[in-house]
């Protein structure tokens, strides 16, 4: 379905040389010089750029939530899908001051919202099936979602888009988020799961628990993350997922928001390896666990502010460092340019 | 000399209700949350602004460096110096992405710049003496470098800045700020000394020698801090810590950058403890020490880059992180306003 190839790297001693002449000495811009040389492999060009930027927050409900896991009801996700279309929620503030187009969809959740101009409509159900009790979706429709996030990335991919970032808003979807994890690093719940926005410590048990009977019903293998996916996810983490693998089909630059858009992305990497190569890491979340997941994938994440909000915030925060990191590339002067002794 | 009273915190309660009232959960939006309240307790006002942002970038050379501690000779300071004139510098970078007006000053560089419309010359010599052997400079001149500092601070005060960042361009400034950091922690040389831009294991042994040395010459009290400027300091350093202090007696916000910029603010801390409620620690080095200041200003700083430049690039770095704690403190939507189960 996804044909992934990683960047062509005959570049990438003209890339780091050219990093290495800015006036500066070598490596003082740390992460942000990761980030420039990332770039420049995937656009492959001399020149790199931040083009269009979309963030994209998609919204899914979730059955296993019914336990009562989270500091909220399921009805708070479409309360918050209509604050994201009247423009007050943190991650509008932050599209905002990033200048980044948000776009809200409805992956499925429990009560459907009114039809608005902004929302785009791609419902997989009402709020997933309880994976506790069975699989989350079915196949088809987990597949239906990898599709769902594909096609909308690939539009705006044709619009000019060349660089994607992922939020989510879902109530209980860290529990699917540390479910996942769980399935893919082959590890006990209790290691994957956290207080997400702030449950207590007799959920966090319960959560706990519920999780861990989760993984023994479905007995899922690590090496199979389609089944992961339907018997752990959720319709935003199925949509992400598959929009992040066409963003990285596209040599597109993907932005990877916190704990669930980290899940997403591990889903992504296990069906195909290579896409890792498009993907930054914007943010360590405050969620227990996360910090776990990016040492796995060997990711450093550019911002640790203690967020714990998802959305999509760390993605939109972490954009102003990309494009700092294409300014320096781009027009930062060589020693030579600059008359600066060596 | 400078009048400096801690804000009015008499609407703490109310500034943290707000950002309680907030559609996220408590505390979601970690160090961001912190960054608003304080703008909100220096602005007094129930909007916060970053308005007009300057960052000013104070060039100075060192007497010590003539004992080969750093990466580069002292003629590169002045070629620094006509980097950033010309825009090729990476701060010159940064402030264009953060869109932030940036200022060099010629504090006093071992070779005189030739006079550019957007230099500013604020010289007190062509370079301090080597604190090995004496006083870096008079205490006369350290006077004066403060208040040169609280000058242009005021100028720009008076243009409408409310907030402004402080970088530096010195060749042996790494060299200057571990003394200064091991005279007001009271600590041996050697906990404070690190590799500046690159040294070699030679050279970091001969840094570590010659501070103690220039620690054991001056035995300066910890409680004198401008006895230690004198001493140990440096005429960027004289004019950042005057300028921090001038823009804290003005209520405006002050980005503090890595290594350097952190030593004149320890110095400014020192004479008007008052003054750190006006600060914000923009990033943490990877010049070792800095983190041990940070530690003892009790300042969890809002990046971690690896960045080891100077030049105030952290501070302009992190001028995004500020707008948007700004917007989301004024424009967030709070639970009763997007109609969200709280």
């Amino acid at each position: 379905m996804f044909t992934i190839t990683s960047p062509n790297t005959s570049s990438l001693a003209q890339i780091q040389d050219k990093i290495d002449n800015k006036t500066k000495p070598q490596g003082a811009l740390g992460q942000l010089e990761a980030v420039a040389a990332q770039l420049a492999l995937i656009q492959q060009s001399d020149t790199i750029s931040v083009s269009q930027p979309h963030l994209l927050v998609f919204a899914g409900d979730h059955g296993v939530a019914q336990h009562g896991l989270s500091i909220a009801p399921s009805e708070v996700t479409t309360q918050m899908v209509m604050n994201f279309l009247s423009g007050g929620a943190a991650i509008n503030c932050f599209c905002r001051t990033s200048d980044m187009t948000l776009k809200v969809i409805d992956a499925g959740t429990k009560l459907e919202a009114d039809d608005h101009p902004q929302l785009l409509k791609q419902r997989l159900g009402n709020g997933t099936a309880d994976f506790s009790q069975q699989a989350a979706m079915s196949r088809e429709t987990a597949q239906q979602g990898l599709e769902l996030g594909a096609g909308l990335v690939t539009e705006i991919h044709e619009q000019g888009c060349n660089l994607v970032g992922f939020g989510e808003m879902g109530i209980g979807n860290t529990s699917s988020a540390a479910a996942i994890m769980a399935a893919l690093l082959k590890i006990p719940a209790d290691e994957c799961v956290g207080r997400g926005t702030g449950i207590t410590d007799e959920q966090l048990e319960r959560k706990q628990a519920l999780i861990t009977q989760a993984l023994d019903l479905h007995q899922v293998s690590a090496d199979d993350p389609l089944a992961i996916l339907t018997c752990l996810g959720g319709f935003e983490i199925a949509q992400i997922t598959g929009g992040m693998l066409k963003a990285a089909e596209l040599k597109m630059t993907v932005l990877v928001d916190g704990f669930i858009s980290t899940a997403a992305a591990m889903l992504a990497t296990t069906m195909h390896p290579e896409a890792n190569h498009y993907f930054i890491y914007c943010h360590c979340s405050e969620e227990s666990g996360h910090q776990r997941m990016l040492q796995h994938l060997n990711a450093q994440p550019l911002l640790d502010l203690g967020l714990r909000l998802g959305e999509g915030t760390g993605a939109a925060l972490a954009l102003p460092m990309i494009r700092s990191a294409c300014e320096f590339y781009n027009n930062m002067a060589s020693f030579s340019e600059a008359g600066v002794t060596v």
